[in-house]
This record gives C-alpha cells, sequence and structure tokens, in this order.
C-alpha cells in the first residue's frame, strides 16, 4: 500500500505543470490534457511494473490491453476530471485500484491540487491523509447534499438526466456538481456529502472509489439495486443507507 | 486594500476550527454555522469599525441595520457558502466589499480552505494571490464550462431553473455546482469556468465578486442584460462576453 501511495504521489508535478496548457486554444488545450494523461500513465505504468512485474494493468489510455481478469489487475484512471484539467478548475485526481480476483482489495484517489489523499484497504476502513473517514449520519435526502453526474460525453441522457436531478434536488438540501467521479465517491466517504450518482462510469473512473466508498460505511450499486462489476460500464449510485434507497426509488420512477 | 486583505484573512481559524462542529444532527450542524457566521461578523465588523469609523456596515447576518446609500458601505458575507460549511464541503469563502456612492470600489473573497485570495480595486485589475488573472477566452457556449445556481431556498423555481439548466448544458460542455456564488464568480474571473448564473442573489453575495470578474473583464448583468443594483436581490449572470451573449438568449427563451 505504501509503495502504492509513493507512485501514485510521485506524478503531482505532471498534473500541476501548467506550462504546456496551451489556453490559448480549446484544442490546444484539450492536446495538453492529453499529453497529461499519457505522461501519468506512462509514469505509473512504469513504476508499478518494476514494483509489482506480475500484475496486469487496465487504464483508461490503455482500454485495448488485454488483461487477465483472474490475475492481480491494476486499474488507473490517470486523470481523472480532464475537463477540470484543462479549464484548470482545480479538481482533478489521480484514481489507482487493485483488483483481485475481480474484487477491488486497495483503492488510492489523490488530488494534487488539494494534496488530499483518500485510501483504503478492503476491510481496513478508508483514510484521508491517514485519517479515519466515514459516510455522514444523514438518514434521509432531506438532509443531504447529494453530487451529480451529467454524463456530458452523451447528451442524448439529458431529457430523463435531468428530470432525476431536478427530482432530487427538490428533496435534497441542494446539488453538487464537481467534474470527478472519484473525488466525488471519496467526498461522500468522507461525509462531506451524502450521496453520489452518474449514468455510464468506466471502470477507472470508479474502482479505487468504490473501495474507499464501501470502507467507509457507504453503500455502491448501479442504478437498479444491484451489485457493481469492476470490469464493465456502470451506472453508479453511492449513497449513505438512508439516501441510497430514496435515491433508487427516484430512479425507479424515471428508469 | 492592504488593511482590508488582513481583516478578511485574519478570521481563517475561525472557519476552519470543526471543534464545536456539532456533526450528529443537521440542527447541530445549523446552529455551529450560525455561531461561526456571526463570529466571523462581528470579528470583521469590530476591525472595520477601529480602522474605517466612519464607514457604514451591511452584512448577511446584519441585515436590518440602517445605512446611508451615499456614504462608504462595507457590504459582507461573513461564510458565503454555508450549506458547504455544515457539510465540511471545502467550499466557502469571506466576501467583502466596499461600496462608495452605490459603487464597488475594492473587493476581497477569500477561502481559507484553499488559502486563495481574490481581490480587485476598480480600474486596477483583479489578482489571486496577487498574481493577475482574466477570464477565459471561451467566445461561445460550445467552449465552455458553466457554473450553475440552483437557489436551494426557493425550490418553487425549480421547474423553470431545470430547463434553463438542461439548455444550457446542453450547448455547453459541462456545468459545475460550488454552492458558493462569491467563489464562482472569481472562478469565472479567474478563467476556470466560463460562466455563472443564479436568481436572487443577495448584494453580499454578489457585491466583492461582481467587481473582480469586472476587472478580469468579464460581464456581469441582471437576466434581462441590465445593470445589477448593489443594493438590491439580484438574477446575476457573469461570463465571458460571448458566453454571456449565448445564455442571455437561453434565460430569454425560458423567463
Amino acid at each position: 500500500m505504501e509503495t502504492l501511495i509513493k507512485i501514485v504521489i510521485s506524478v503531482k508535478d505532471i498534473i500541476l505543470d501548467r506550462s504546456q496548457a496551451g489556453k490559448i486554444t480549446e484544442k490546444g488545450a484539450a492536446d495538453f490534457v492529453t499529453a497529461v494523461d499519457l505522461s501519468v500513465q506512462n509514469e505509473i505504468k512504469q513504476q508499478l511494473k518494476i514494483q509489482f512485474p506480475e500484475a496486469d494493468f487496465l487504464g483508461e489510455e490503455d482500454k485495448t490491453s488485454s488483461f487477465d481478469r483472474g490475475k492481480a489487475v491494476f486499474v488507473l484512471d490517470p486523470v481523472d476530471g480532464t475537463t477540470n484539467l484543462i479549464h484548470d478548475y482545480q479538481m482533478s485526481a489521480v484514481s489507482l485500484a487493485l483488483v483481485e480476483n475481480g474484487i477491488v482489495t486497495k483503492g488510492v484517489v489523490y488530488n494534487p491540487f488539494s494534496e488530499e489523499l483518500f485510501t483504503a484497504e478492503r476491510g481496513r476502513g478508508a483514510y484521508l491523509n491517514g485519517i479515519p473517514i466515514h459516510v455522514s449520519g444523514a438518514a434521509s435526502l432531506s438532509d443531504a447534499l447529494i453530487s451529480i453526474g451529467t454524463s456530458p460525453y452523451e447528451k442524448e441522457r439529458a431529457d430523463k438526466l435531468f428530470k432525476l436531478l431536478k427530482h432530487v434536488f427538490l428533496k435534497a438540501q441542494d446539488i453538487r456538481r464537481s467534474g470527478s467521479a472519484a473525488l466525488d465517491l471519496c467526498f461522500v466517504a468522507a461525509g462531506r456529502t451524502d450521496g453520489y450518482f452518474e449514468q455510464n462510469l468506466k471502470p477507472w473512473d470508479f474502482a479505487a472509489g468504490s473501495l474507499i466508498l464501501q470502507e467507509a460505511g457507504g453503500i455502491i450499486t448501479n442504478f437498479s439495486g444491484g451489485d457493481i462489476n469492476i470490469f464493465s460500464n456502470c451506472d453508479i449510485l453511492a449513497a449513505t443507507v438512508g439516501c441510497h434507497h430514496e435515491i433508487l426509488k427516484e430512479i425507479a420512477t424515471i428508469y
């Protein structure tokens, strides 16, 4: 675990360096982020290969690589929250999970802007910079702040989704949108929000965060209330027990 | 200006101290925030009175005090983003403006969690921790990240508002919701987002941020495209020139 943490934290400067950000054009900014993404992934992959030569690898920038699901697999999102990185919104994270026999056993999510490091090992609790974290005591939506996903690359979902967002907003205190799925899961784990949902997340978006959330006492399922599959795209609902129950009911009225 | 900055920064520890946070019940948490709000306001007001005995005062926790609009008036939100403070979402700010003859001449917005200090004096540009900031180059919504307000205390607005949110989302890259109006205005000023809108903001929510936004090259109007009145509640639209134009058109189709 200490090795994983060291490897993840080592890429901080690559992410914070905006000297190549190419702010003038959106295209330049997008190219910059792709370069950062690849650079972070190469750095982490290389270090993992030295330390754990037997492990397989699945990453956002490495989708096509074949891997053995029965083996130990590292699942990496080098920069979760790429739109935020383009805009310098300061809400992005490295997300690294170790999956063994299809089960996430270690998770590390690191926001280099705030220097917040969320970690969990299965059965050993969840931590923020070494201090134990727990989901909030919010028993119902009326006490809850809910993080929302918008699936910005699949705008054909917006009609139904914005209905759901409004329904949840009306029952909750308010909604938040950070633009980083990995951080949203960790914020529920730390009790900063009381729930989070988003459609069609990729394994590298939610693998590490799902373990951190569960080890902090949260519930995570798909939009039907069933188990998530760590190697497939999933609709994700993560929350305290009470909020999970209520949001699931709202989802059922729309989907 | 240096005196104002010193006064605002001096309340950092009051906001960060969660020892009285009373996380167990929502009621306890709300009482905690009210106590922080009052404590920050009293501290700042007291220091302002010593340094600027002739100035008047308008604050969120001091709404009923009469003041002379022709005089110098300090407009203070001791904690903008109180729901965030309750939930420890780490996205709150002190917002202090100096208004002279109805015009904001100085603005200071300080986020003690990130230690980011946004400042502006009229005619002298806008700064983040002393470094000049400018709005982004986003010429149209298709390149834009837009901060949204939800008016969480006036949920009767939700039907129309969520229509607008969906329309803007469909044309923009994505939306963000931070829960702090003062920071949302500063984020547009710093080019982290390209626009922000929210209905029925109070003077202390937007006074300081409006100057920072303008000094960074942004446009701020009400929902009809008209000037904002610094002493009245306003619907606020703040953005780059191009995004302001497009969002105003979307607003006009709904309101």
